[in-house]
């Protein structure tokens, strides 16, 4: 179904949030929140880059899926926000139109798919980032090899032990003391991705060709509200073709790849990591929002800022903790779709807002 | 010499901020800054714990040293504020009453002294983090091994390479292929780090009896403005004994081991690495000066969200871009130095400030 225009569609997001968001009463919010799940939100994306024809079919249908998969476990199966991120990150992650985790022999449309990207060395290795809004508590991997899923190694960094974030073989030795299943390279790469990488490793500067042209394959990200008014966010990637081994990007970063705070919202980020970094792209949104912006104002100031001052291009999906939500981006396309107030909403081009009822 | 009282060290850092801050104009106090390099300051910390009587005089030794070294370059040497940094860092790495980098042959009181701390494994996994505020520019290192200086590795993954952070064996292979001399562990170790490490493996929660106890060897780090009106920032640390092999702490998260940025200021963060992770310091005590907070209020609300949100104690160098400059925790201790106007400051207990004439 095309969408209508623009500014429809916004306007049946701000009624939702209005209806969502009629009482400043935290207390009465979170009370009407516990009676009524269907409140629940989620907002998915499958990163943000120059998606190409022959993949925004995929893409597409693979954040739609994600996102009603996990808001059917936050609104039937009374799940938390955190086990809606991580079911939404994983069906990402296993799907081999995107560039996290995976594994390939998942994938419907292998021909068309690419999987996690190689680094200079042939290798993949893989960042996640999870955080719980209630707490500020986080997990983190960078530089994982092996594993399919990274977004649960990150729940497990957090929910299991005293630290944040775990990185390369200490973090593969984490996954093998809690008897994660190490899967083989080959599993994590596709055929796809093994041309690209054979075409890009022979010029000097691919990290610089990628960036600046139409093939960065980038991250998949997840926020969710549940029904008692929690906050979490996830993102995971693979990072970009031909990265330098060792190379971690924004996507495990506290404050660049995510960040989750019931106090304010949630956010999920995708684009050049490097230039988020720079500007701890999700942090900047939510302290937009902490000064008053709605979640789209809040990204466009922050991804305008992330493009003047370092020139760089990324997307973002967002949440506040009174369920208003926006999905953005400065880069030519991103894939998103969102679950709030019976709708399921998704586009691709930058402003394209198509709306379904729920199923 | 013993300070004065903790208002009357504020009332005098006020008027040397007043001083260097009577024209709001940028551009006037740019080209005010190009006429007079004195103008210049460098702040560093020596971690932020209950560092033991024992440690209490090479510690303040150690940071004065490096502040005074540091400004030195600045004002005679015509440095930049990230030679200015990487100079003060270095030098605290190099020396072993600090837990970063370190050669602990040059140290001149060994039996005192800690040098970087062990994992659980047994093994030294460094982390630092170094940032340019004209460009945002940023670059980091997580868990290396064998570097006497992680600082100077971070300076070059932001100078020589694409990317913004490397971790364990991509760090070190980029190491190599710079050329950087691999350091043997044993002179990365010194004994009383091997004694500590073989008293707090026994305990099954070491790291949680560590954090909340007496004995955490942190960071170090220093904020630095030029002649020209740049800041920049770095952080280095050995991390906390008995940590999980591949944990990563905040040192070498941008936002969260610092930040710097020429529009607002730069900050450098110590402490419990996870909590600071959790509220991402470095960025938000920036986000209160930016709000019109001064460097020590954006530090003391940034340290109490901290504490009341998270649970968490830590400390912080702040630098605005009009020199105005704060060194705060909330921890026992944290040892300090200035060099700003003329003056040496620093101090070790929490509101403590010594000032002396520069020499």
């Amino acid at each position: 179904m095309q969408a209508p225009p623009k500014e429809s569609g916004r306007d049946e997001k701000s009624q939702a949030a209005e209806k969502m968001n009629d009482d400043d009463d935290d207390d009465d919010e979170t009370r009407r929140r516990r009676r009524n799940p269907g409140l629940a939100v989620v907002v998915v994306h499958g990163g943000a880059w120059a998606i190409p024809d022959d993949l925004a079919e995929a893409s597409m249908a693979g954040v739609k899926g994600a996102a009603v998969r996990a808001h059917e476990l936050l609104s039937r199966g009374g799940g938390s926000a955190l086990d809606a991120v991580e079911v939404a990150v994983k069906a990402l992650e296993d799907d081999a139109a995107f560039d996290a985790g995976l594994r390939c022999r998942h994938s419907p449309s292998l021909a068309l798919c690419h999987g996690s990207v190689l680094t200079e060395a042939g290798e993949v290795e893989m960042d996640a980032l999870m955080m719980d809004g209630r707490t500020l508590r986080l997990g983190s991997v960078s530089c994982v090899q092996g594993v399919a899923n990274p977004v649960s190694l990150a729940r497990a960094v957090m929910e299991k032990t005293e630290h944040a974030m775990l990185t390369a073989a200490g973090a593969a030795r984490f996954a093998e003391a809690l008897g994660v299943a190490r899967v083989p390279q080959r599993e994590l790469v596709t055929e796809a991705a093994r041309s690209e990488w054979e075409r890009y490793r022979r010029y000097r500067h691919a990290v610089r060709a990628l960036f600046s042209s139409e093939r960065v394959h980038d991250t998949v990200g997840a926020v969710a509200l549940d029904a008692r008014g929690d906050v979490a966010c996830a993102t995971s990637t693979g990072g970009i073709t031909n990265k330098m081994p060792g190379r971690v990007g924004d996507s495990p970063i506290v404050g660049c790849g995510g960040y989750a705070d019931n106090a304010v919202g949630a956010v999920s980020t995708t684009g050049h990591g490097e230039s988020i970094m720079k500007v701890t792209l999700a942090r900047l949104i939510l302290f937009h929002m902490e000064a008053g912006k709605s979640p789209d104002e809040a990204t466009t100031l922050a991804l305008s800022h992330m493009r003047d001052r370092v020139g760089g291009h990324g997307g973002a999906v967002v949440l506040g903790r009174d369920g208003r939500w926006g999905a953005r981006c400065s880069t030519e396309r991103m894939a998103w779709a969102a679950v709030a107030a019976g709708s399921l909403y998704y586009g691709l081009q930058p402003g394209e807002v198509h709306i379904e009822p729920l199923q």
